[in-house]
């Protein structure tokens, strides 16, 4: 039981023409791991700066979320800058300071290696390797890559793409790893590296995970407000592995209703900026969320 | 029972990464009444011009579709050309040429004029009412539209959106039309504007349907094989019209199995150039596709 996270503990610096937060709590790792942590233990592999507060870490351990992997180093924390225009499916990167990143050694606690559930978010693929050497046998592992790697590290992330279960990227990274435009082929091929399944995540327009079985799409929730939708990919991650890892077993039906869980929360992330909406977000929002999604793609056969 | 369809008729010059297709069979008119044709009676308002070979008259007789409604007046017949980059997904208008349509007085023969639906395809929003005016009072209205009206003859579009019950239209179409970046705000301005139900078309993003009870999205059948997605909108609108034409009365679950049905024939639409996948399209690979499409989505709620 638990998953183990490892990715990025972050600043952003988020402007959206709804407005603009300056070094507010971010990273991969981040909204992963509170969003798995409504389903299940989470403990979280990251790196930050001296300039990290402690109210950060503190508020990481009041959802249960193991800090012990969480280093400290000198320097000075990663911050992204980004900014969104009307069309909040795509983020312009403004800057990016990888600054103690560059440092990081992963390095798993004793009480990490045993975990069942890993998951390898949007970093170096040589770390997401050094990671997946370190734990013990996990029964299934996903991972998240970006168009940097895909393009700088491709022999690296292959490697990586051979031992790992669910690959989740956009539709854009699916095409480029893929080198084929369609989605259909492109599933095809990223399967054949490794991933018995990958999930395709296109943001205001949804996602669709392909399997040995066949394919599932589901629609994303028709929001009226979005304010801010950075960290939605990482949050519908979190959702999705800490559905499976609190459930029985990781069957189809399971899967599915694991992607639609993950959309609930995501759909959730793009309500506030920075994690503003997790942190308030309740149980009962979550089961209605999802019973609404329900409502939303249903129809009889006949 | 039955439909009265009034659009165009067209010879389209088409260009895909996949092939080129010069002076086809195409035209609004004729892709919905081709698709509606699998399910209901269909009466064709349109115009030719001399150059319109008898053959494809022939060929729309042979699906039982009423031509009594298409005149044929000297000049040449409306001509479309487009180019489709690898994202399928927007066409790149390269030349239109109205000819016959500048001419065009739709007349609707009296054994139309009682049908119980009737579907307004994209052209001028005047004849759009011309013929609404010439219906005894039909059940049901549908509606498309595009850029070129909404921009050009707004109130006269406002006009024809007062009395219709259905609108179909893309997102960027639906955005431009309300004024609203949002989809779900876009989609309650436009639903004040008189049609009760509105569709946002997003091509292989799938279809979002808002109506009085609340939302039902459904995503594109996921093709390995995409050639031309010309008339894919106007053969969706022929198998959603054509599937609640043969319903008994259009209540929710009937308006979604429409809006499934409609995917369906646009899925096979774009697998192949012109109307000539539709042309050998059967009925049991349209049930088939559509067994499918409840597989794609399905998720159980527990």
């Amino acid at each position: 039981m638990g998953i183990v996270v490892v990715g990025t503990v972050a600043f952003d610096t988020v402007e959206t023409p709804f407005g603009r937060g300056e070094n507010v709590l971010g990273g991969s790792a981040t909204y992963f791991s509170t969003s798995a942590s409504f389903f299940t233990d989470v403990s979280l592999v990251a790196v930050v700066g001296e300039d990290f507060p402690q109210e950060h870490v503190s508020f990481l351990q009041s959802r249960d979320i193991d800090t012990t992997g969480l280093q400290r180093i000198p320097g000075k924390t990663f911050h992204w800058s980004g900014k969104y225009g009307y069309d909040l499916n795509e983020a312009q990167t403004l800057d990016t300071q990888l600054n103690v990143l560059m440092e990081f050694k992963p390095d798993l606690p004793e009480s990490y290696r045993t975990a069942d559930y890993l998951f390898l978010a949007n970093i170096d693929p040589d770390l997401q390797m050094e990671v997946l050497e370190q734990m013990d046998r996990p029964k299934l592992v996903a991972c998240d890559t970006m168009n940097f790697w895909i393009q700088g590290k491709p022999e690296e992330l292959r490697k990586t793409l051979s031992r790992v279960d669910i690959l989740l990227v956009n539709d854009a990274e699916a095409r480029q790893l893929s080198g084929e435009w369609n989605v259909v082929k492109a599933a095809r091929k990223i399967r054949g590296m490794g991933p018995r399944i990958l999930i395709v995540k296109k943001g205001e327009h949804g996602v669709v995970m392909f399997t040995e079985t066949g394919s599932f799409a589901a629609p994303a929730y028709p929001l009226e407000e979005v304010f801010d939708p950075t960290g939605a990919g990482d949050t519908f991650a979190g959702g999705f592995m800490g559905y499976l890892a609190g459930a029985l077993k990781p069957d189809d039906d399971t899967l599915r209703r694991a992607v639609i869980m993950g959309s609930t929360l995501a759909s959730f992330c793009c309500e506030a900026f920075s994690l503003d909406r997790l942190l308030r977000l309740t149980r009962a929002e979550i089961e209605e969320r999802f019973r609404l999604f329900k409502r939303l793609t249903h129809f009889e056969a006949a």
